[in-house]
């Protein structure tokens, strides 16, 4: 950490500081310039309140040098981090997976047919959602557990693996039969206790990013999971809000590349979310792919326009065949298969 | 709600989007212009999922006329909601109400001392927070009910009333012995399930605005509350965040009067997180409460330096001594008491 | 356009909007509801300022239906628009084009050094800055046309393009001899005068989106160029200003597509400025690419670290030839040739 | 400056980064951490580019330490300008001006009947465009001169002052007789040429915030104008775009504490473009003044809902009469006199 002094800072007051860094377990070096005193600590500051240096007599501010995340940082496992599932599926290494399924669970026949074409297509994890977060107090809620069982057998018979949203810590452990990987929403980012008993759970999480967090706020999020010792964590970048509104959020294609130079943790895109219009799905997936994502979750329905949410978002199942097939040239492209 | 077709638009894709509006329960009135056909739909369109129409064939785009919004309208209460406290206390009506106190209950001492100064400078409400999420899993968390008990023992002591934070559904019934007024936080602020909860609460709420969320956001997360027959509900602006670093987060005072127009709830400003910086807390109450908003919350700490959180925008107690005296200058010049 | 009364519009009010309508050309179609007057208002409503009817009294809101801009339209030619160059260059047709050089031109050493290395590459568009704005009044600002003519003789020798920066009515005429694509940079995106002046130059023009501009004030802004006659425009994605600082600006990929989309001039990415950091031009340029752009412009520079401007950004000449021989793959895979 | 060297940073790059530290006239200091080494340099780092310093081989990150902006700066001045007028109207003192007037200068009886009620209700500038950039190419474009003249003529009837925006250097000379003020647009704020040349001009200046502007990036856009030898420069807030669409542009009040911090140049508020509502002007005006803003600019126009451009925002004369009386008090209340 670096504290600047005011230019008219007093003895006193960098003494002050000094020790206060001292107490807080930093070894302080000082450098007096003709005008301006900065004091450099070093030393562990990862769990240092700044804000509380910032505030003392004479200080002009303060800054973090080494990143506020440990355990989520690309230094702890440089090598990145490759999460192999039960049917020998791995998100993180060499291959681009692909997730896809409705945003809504809806009926048995609705995710088997969808179950059949995602395999058939060349995905290797079914999406759906059990419990649906509406922004409208007046809409369809979700088919909760009995939607995750239909989904489970759905995915297999096919050979699937399966993802859903988890939304409330007594969730968890009903869900922990029927998913595969749990999805964290946007809007749960930062919903630490969730996080926190997610990381004692032995099953992967797939964490979105919030719809206003930076980068960084991800990371962050990610170290409560893997604080608790789950290592399994898989970041996505889902659209952020912008005053463009061309597209309901803008898809930070930038935050693919990024998150895979900060953290070893995979990284998936989210182009349904991201753009929220199904004629914008197709190229920023393959954007998303150029840009080095790890795997793309996309959402898809065998009757889109009847879709209980999301419907213009979703792609059709042909346009996700198409769309597939469009994807493997690009993988290939930067040297990975599909 | 206006569908607006695309210039060529079949007379099938016409007859089509007409009977899925009525299907939807509007009536509809169609204009064939020169080269293009509209339809507006007239009827309760509030429960209608706009998005399914969106993606019918030859539609160029759909319109919501009316608001989504009912119970939190103007419209439904033109004159105000007032809500009244047990000791008489009034928010949305003439007075303007201050709410004051640190951002975490830390100890018995501090919050004694605190509530005492609240009182004697005029205040009427006491805050402090029990569960505290941080965005770093290193910090101090909070000391939970117990430190809610202890509030709630210095706010009767001083005729106060006592606001805190709930995160959880769990967390309210544990609550209700010590708080006076729930709030919801901005992160919470479309965590649906718990605002459903509250709306069966026979408690006022103070809605925190999402970081990230729109106005029209904010009064459809208090329709979850209000629909379930909880009435009782007040907004907060607290600032949101754009690409300015000078200010952790932009204050949108704007929000102020134009909530004020939009609902009949009342309406309050929290300059500490709305701007993150201790010298920008007293313009910007000033500002808030010569925008018109019902009343005010403020972080202070009676060894502000010391705060466990936030301390970087924490009055001390003789700046907010200071400052209660000039709002209530303010407060005066737009025809309020303080 | 469709003007919506509020519900407790009268009869009045509704024949004073409906006349105000029929002033401005439009003929006016009245659909009366239960509770709600609604008008649609057919006919040419391009010139229209819908400001007008927002502020009649008994008015809910006013929506323009058809889009404000017209040359730019896709409409208007569905086919797209391909500029060729003299030497047969094309952009906008089926090759992807590539623009490379320093961000500005600083010595005859220099410029022609990096066009040696941008034919060689097979780049073919030398680009570089002759007048530079810079945000700090103590910086270098640029080698002006003496600079324009160095370049152009670099370009001439090894049979490229050229394209430069011009900020001011008085540049065009001196640098009509040196350029073949006049660039408008993001601070001029809205200086009308130099737009509606660049309408009468027959010289194509690379207008680049405004830091805060939406895509349809990219639109409106090239329809000042059009509507003077020059239809050669390419529209360029280079960043927009978002809460994120992890990249200097957030590059908005999605509008690549969604410009493809609305109009049929090209469209080009800048990966250089989209992003602020070297090391994250690849993945963008690539993401760029695999979402449709047409072209791509980015900064190199022989010796990247001592480039006197945007050097944080600037790639190497060895870096510029191996994205190159990734671009080409990933052109390849969107069925495009580099 | 702070240099930063990454955790695996040689020996030969320490020495070569502060080789060019020293090169570019800064003493350095070193601090040799268990992992990590840290560079302090002291002196005048205003001109030097930081961003050379961040490509240099094993930098981690580079941080400014002391104000880019130095003329600009409150250190420069802590007593604050005040700017004082040929008739004894001062801005930057004790009292706050109002400048009111319409968006554009349309005709000679408008704009005498305005000036006639903006005396008489107490303002002291006279406000109005005569080259009027639109978005639109299809827009009325401004009266020029001949309309200057007559605002001219207008405000030395009525003993005000006048201000009205410039847009290009070669208008400067012709305004130069009929302006007390220039203005500066926001999408000029980064025209360095025009700021530059404005420096040299002996009249003040009203630099209008970028609508995706920093206030550090407002300042050193002042730089531009001071460093001329022009100190007379008033920095405008007139709102930033945000994601919000309730208000047109989101007018960042907490811009008027900051601004008054960091620089010793008067601030004024817009509130007409800092909303683009006109039921919102008043309270964001009163917002303004409680915050601590040194004068107010309001668009009126005799006939609002006439006049031909931001009709939506423009107070009636009846509306800006009432306002100027809820204006006094919230000035009182403040200590200032209106």
């Amino acid at each position: 950490m670096i504290v600047s002094m005011q230019e008219r800072a007093t003895e006193e007051q960098i003494d002050a500081v000094i020790e206060t860094m001292e107490e807080a377990g930093v070894s302080v070096h000082r450098t007096t310039g003709a005008t301006q005193t900065i004091l450099a600590g070093v030393g562990p500051t990862a769990h240092v309140d700044l804000s509380k240096f910032e505030v003392l007599p004479g200080v002009l501010n303060v800054l973090r040098i080494s990143s506020p995340y440990k355990l989520a940082g690309r230094a702890f496992r440089p090598e990145g981090t490759v999460i192999e599932f039960a049917n020998g599926v791995k998100v993180g290494g060499e291959q681009v997976a692909v997730m896809a399924g409705p945003c809504s669970i809806e009926s048995r026949e609705q995710i088997f047919a969808t179950a059949a074409r995602v395999k058939e297509i060349g995905a290797s994890f079914l999406r759906g959602g059990a419990f649906k977060p509406r922004s409208s107090p007046y809409a369809f809620q979700g088919m909760g557990i009995p939607g995750l069982q239909m989904m489970h057998e759905a995915a297999q018979e096919h050979g699937l693996l399966t993802v859903s949203e988890v939304m409330e810590i007594a969730q968890i452990e009903p869900m922990l039969p029927y998913v595969d990987l749990f999805q964290v929403g946007a809007r749960n980012m930062q919903n630490f206790n969730l996080l926190r008993e997610l990381g004692q759970v032995r099953k992967p999480v797939l964490l979105k990013r919030g719809i206003a967090a930076t980068v960084e706020e991800l990371l962050l999020s990610s170290e409560y999971i893997l604080s608790g010792g789950n290592y399994e964590v898989i970041l996505c970048e889902r659209g952020i809000r912008t005053y463009e509104t061309a597209t309901r959020n803008t898809m930070d294609i930038s935050a693919i590349p990024v998150l895979k130079k900060l953290t070893h943790l995979p990284v998936v895109g989210d182009p349904s979310h991201g753009t929220g219009r199904r004629d914008m799905v197709a190229p920023m997936a393959k954007a998303a792919v150029a840009a080095g994502c790890d795997a793309l979750i996309i959402e898809i329905h065998p009757n889109a326009d009847n879709s209980v949410s999301d419907a213009e978002q979703t792609l059709y199942l042909d346009q996700f065949e198409k769309l597939a097939t469009e994807l493997r040239l690009i993988a290939t492209a930067v040297g990975r298969p599909l």
